[in-house]
């Protein structure tokens, strides 16, 4: 016999309210109120199957409030995935728990992006969708038909990212992109009066999106709400007006009730209210098998859409981008060799669009953009159609000002699969990007930050442009690959690496000047692999090292020159990248950087950090302040950043040593 | 005679295309967009006195818009400002000119906030609007009655803190604050048509604004909008429908004016349409004369203020605050005392609620809140009314899910004067408000992050809310001073001198997790205020100094314990702040942190850095990868920072030397 909505639903706020009490740590209050809405959704309209949770042509569902995990671990539970089973429910929160405090992709099979940091489901939900028109738009109908379903809260809808990501999806029309808004009036503080008086629907609307309302506790309404919401061409809120834990008598309505556990006591009264008879952790074998049905209506659906890949001309295509395999054999060595062979004095940012133009002939998979510098980050590559609303098959996205909403867009592209996402925008606003790319590293997605500007090297417009700490901040960010390549050959190299890198984010720093190509010399392999290689090596006898990085190599190489023409013979490492060269054996590492000589770093950035390599005893030549706004030669200088300046200064450390 | 708007704005689009052309970089097109808007503005409406900068009830004028720096730097010289003189603006964006890239509030008196970060100079406005209200209503109409004005572009309405201001300012009504925008359909990549279709006035109006609109480039109408907004009880959004660029025959309305000079070729074209005869930098002698006199319009009404202020009771208690001075005598002595007789085991953002206790009690001019998290941030103590629209005396804000919001916002209060605002969110977030920090930085405004949460010791919510590489990459920014005080009377001490701290911003990162009270005897001086200091000495001959921050200060005064039971001496040096540190001489330092012994850093999160006190050969025990989810002892287990695990590695390390 079917099973009411609400019983149904029940489930989810037993199974909820009891993992919060037994972890004695969570948020109670979402599950309990949304319950009635996801069971609507996953019994009529989410297209899944729990046994095969990567099927590419699956709906996503981004459970943007990831405080409210206890709801998706229940609907995973209940649906049949493999995990998590009943136990890892009972372990909630608990050291090595599948079932962490907040949904992470990396635990669960099934979990389509990390959450918790507010905002950034939805956002990333955007790309996900976008994902979804542009691989439909280049395999049809037949193999890439789904939608994308986000669970948000007020917070989710307050913060900042919220405007940039429904900004996106309004524009480009994102019509398969559908928002349940858990519209439960409160937030931690209290009632979201305390803090907002906004019409949310009116901006909504406004904003480009098809609007609808509903009683989120009454499925029949639910059902009728999200109806329209597949049938309107706009993307959709549903707006659920719903009430926080729900079925908790005397703390449903409240922010007691949003992220503690309700109490042995309450608990007990909210079993009376819900009339759940059963005790915690065990469920109804009715409500078992009803939610098992829910669970395997998709398998027919995937079965049959293998069966058109497999038939379809193009389904090994599809398949291998959604695999994440790059071409057989991509290599951007004819690239370089054409580099070496005709040697260019060109910004780095200048040789990324070289690259690019390289990358995006032998990918089909990469979709470019940039927050509003196109010009600026040198992102676009003749031919590269802008993907826009009217056609999805582009792959140049013109993100508008949106640092952040574009980087969380692009994590969503990278969740979905079947494309490489790169965007730009200058190293400075990585800062706005930040909690994205936090995302990105800790989900590691493969996501290519093209950050130009990277330095006082871009000159006039003065230190709220000028990043000072930002490439070593980024270095801190543990799953990041940050790449500061000193020239065109390494920049080349540089995304060859971030390319080949399946399980994570790279971030390439790039020069607005113009430098000396540094790497004139045939190699047999890509030397910024190293992350720190010998780029030339001292002539007379050794006794300096120095290392630098991006647009500072050339001046290292001029220093060592300096030096050698005094008798000390100066190694110059160039180091693109932190964290490859740490990753390289101990005895190549002391090879590099031997102990027995004076270690100089040269970063045109922060100091604070480079006594990893050059140690107590070494000089660091840096910017430990704010830049200035004036010509790049001028704040050079000003910050003794020339070979004329650093050249004595080493010479007298190495003297006195 | 008077001269028409139209004549009188000519001379902002010649120095800002000439000065742009001069520096050969630049932003003409905004200043000659907006150029009549700003005439009317500073000529009708903006109450201002060039001779006195810093008159406390001077209205704001914010150009959000900062790229378009040549406006502000052009009117500051017409209106009769000291600087920047005809010289300066011929330096524009040159080295040690006053007229940099983008405004800064450092370089110039009359510059209200360093913009140029998109977005931030409106939400600064916002604070600024908030601390008006705040000391009116404390202050009353005779001494405080001011406006805040805003030029922003669409860029600032594109970024996300656009949504998170103007939703503060609307539910705040802030019917003060006015913002001008620049609606010129155009930003780098090209028309706005390319990434938005949003209606923005609209969404304003959803978000409790009052919007009207003009022709930008028509004085009459513009002079209509400004006196409506000035009329609405609303914040207003006054739409401005203007062309980038005007003047320039060959390039307005298109985004090659944006950002570049316009070239000599369409300077002569421009000057003969604006019909502007005069060469580079020359004014004739009748516009000088009407822009003198609209600098002058406001002395009279500055000098009734000041004869107000110095009749009024209470005018020598606001002069003391404007003037950023603390009262006489303040101290948390007391407090500090208290804790010593009565050691307290409680977490340090306790900590920070008691010393806030005394710290709101004895200075009124505080004025706190939390981004949503109040009950586990602590910010809020007995006492302290919410400020809100119906009552802006309050001194607490509910600043709502809006982190960057908040600290931009924090940011305005501060350069209004008058306040000390502090605010609270997770420290994981600082991320979300890092561009914010950074121009708090920049800008020097005392402002005070609140930042609990600090570690994996915040346990079950797992790896999105556990800071990891949070506290060191917060170290990188200059200017800021971050502490990670270790018990309750550290966190007194760190407050006392976030307080006397005048000239830039401090972030206090605080523990969710209960702390031991490490100091227990009465100390002579604020010992925090050395950065790093010796808590304990060894007692045994000193071979090892373990450095800690923050809650790894017990588990280092436990591993200290465990060497000299084995008869080898450690010192414990607790460092709450790496800049203070850094500050002290070297002897101090030398002192503290010897040669020859064994240096061990424990801090849960990044080891990358603390090779910068420990050297090459230290120990640095912490975390280098993403936390986990889990209650907080089985994670400080699992990473290994127990005493238990620590003291064995500590002793091989120390027996091997």
């Amino acid at each position: 016999m079917s099973q009411s909505t609400r019983h149904l639903a029940n489930a989810i706020r037993a199974l909820s309210m009891d993992a919060v009490q037994a972890a004695n740590s969570g948020h109670p209050g979402m599950p309990m109120g949304m319950a009635d809405a996801v069971t609507i959704l996953f019994r009529k309209y989410l297209k899944f199957d729990p046994t095969s949770p990567k099927w590419p042509d699956r709906d996503r569902f981004v459970l943007s409030a990831g405080h409210g995990s206890m709801l998706i671990y229940s609907l995973m539970h209940l649906t049949g995935y493999a995990r998590p089973t009943l136990d890892d429910l009972r372990n909630f929160r608990q050291l090595d728990s599948v079932c962490a405090g907040h949904p992470e992709n990396f635990e669960l099979e099934g979990i389509e992006a990390t959450t918790g940091p507010l905002g950034q489901g939805l956002a990333m939900a955007v790309g996900m969708a976008i994902a979804e028109r542009h691989l439909n738009a280049t395999f049809g109908d037949d193999l890439v038909d789904h939608r994308t379903w986000v669970i948000a809260g007020d917070g989710c809808l307050m913060e900042g990212i919220n405007h940039e990501a429904i900004g996106l999806a309004g524009h480009l029309k994102l019509g398969r992109l559908i928002v349940l808004w858990d519209d439960n009036r409160i937030t931690i503080d209290g009632p979201t009066s305390l803090s907002t008086s906004e019409d949310v629907k009116a901006r909504y609307r406004a904003t480009g999106w098809h609007v609808v309302e509903c009683d989120g506790l009454d499925g029949e309404d639910v059902e009728r709400a999200l109806g329209e919401a597949v049938f309107d061409p706009r993307p959709s809120l549903v707006a659920c007006r719903t009430v926080i834990g729900f079925g908790s008598p005397n703390k449903q309505g409240t922010h007691s009730v949003h992220g503690s556990p309700l109490g042995a006591d309450e608990i007990k009264a909210a079993r009376e209210t819900l009339e759940w008879i059963n005790p915690a952790f065990e469920l109804p074998g009715e409500i078992v098998a009803a939610w098992s049905e829910i669970g395997k209506q998709g398998a027919a659906e995937r079965e049959a859409w293998e069966a058109r890949l497999a038939a379809a001309p193009e389904g090994l295509e599809l398949s291998r981008r959604t695999a994440g395999d790059l071409p057989e054999g991509f290599s951007l060595g004819g690239h370089i060799g054409s580099l070496i062979e005709t040697p260019q004095k060109i910004a780095t940012r200048v040789a990324s669009q070289l690259a690019l133009d390289a990358i995006n002939a032998a990918l089909p998979e990469t979709i470019g953009g940039s927050a509003d510098l196109t010009p600026s980050n040198n992102t676009a590559t003749k031919g590269l159609q802008p993907l826009t609303a009217e056609d999805y098959s582009g792959r140049y996205v013109h993100y508008g000002i949106r640092e952040f909403g574009m980087s969380a867009a692009m994590n969503g592209m990278a969740l979905h699969g079947g494309v490489i996402p790169y965007g730009g925008t200058f190293l400075v606003f990585a800062d706005y990007a930040r909690p994205a790319i936090r995302l990105s590293a800790l989900q590691r997605t493969r996501v290519v930050y093209v950050m130009t500007h990277d330095s006082i090297g871009l000159g006039e417009d003065g230190p709220t442009h000028q990043p000072i700490e930002h490439v070593m901040s980024l270095r801190l960010i543990p799953n990041l690959t940050v790449f500061r390549p000193a020239d065109a050959v390494e920049t080349a190299e540089c995304w060859q690496l971030a390319l080949e890198r399946s399980d994570g984010p790279s971030l390439i720093a790039l020069s607005r000047q113009n430098l000396r190509q540094v790497r004139t010399e045939v190699a047999s392999e890509n030397l910024s692999a190293k992350g720190g290689y010998r780029l030339v090596a001292a002539k007379a006898a050794r006794r300096v090292v120095l290392i630098a990085t991006g647009s500072e190599v050339e001046i290292a190489a001029d220093v060592a020159a300096a030096l050698e023409a005094e008798g000390i013979g100066a190694d110059v490492v160039s180091m693109p990248s932190w964290e490859a060269f740490d990753d390289q054996d101990e005895a190549y590492r002391a090879d590099v950087l031997p102990d027995d000589v004076l270690r100089v770093s040269i970063e045109a950035g922060t100091t604070i950090g480079w006594e990893r390599y050059v140690g107590l005893k070494g000089l660091r030549f840096g910017i430990d302040r704010f830049g200035a706004s004036a010509p790049a030669g001028d704040l050079y200088k000003k910050f003794g950043l020339t070979a004329e300046q650093i050249a004595p200064k080493v010479l007298a450390a190495v003297r006195g040593v």
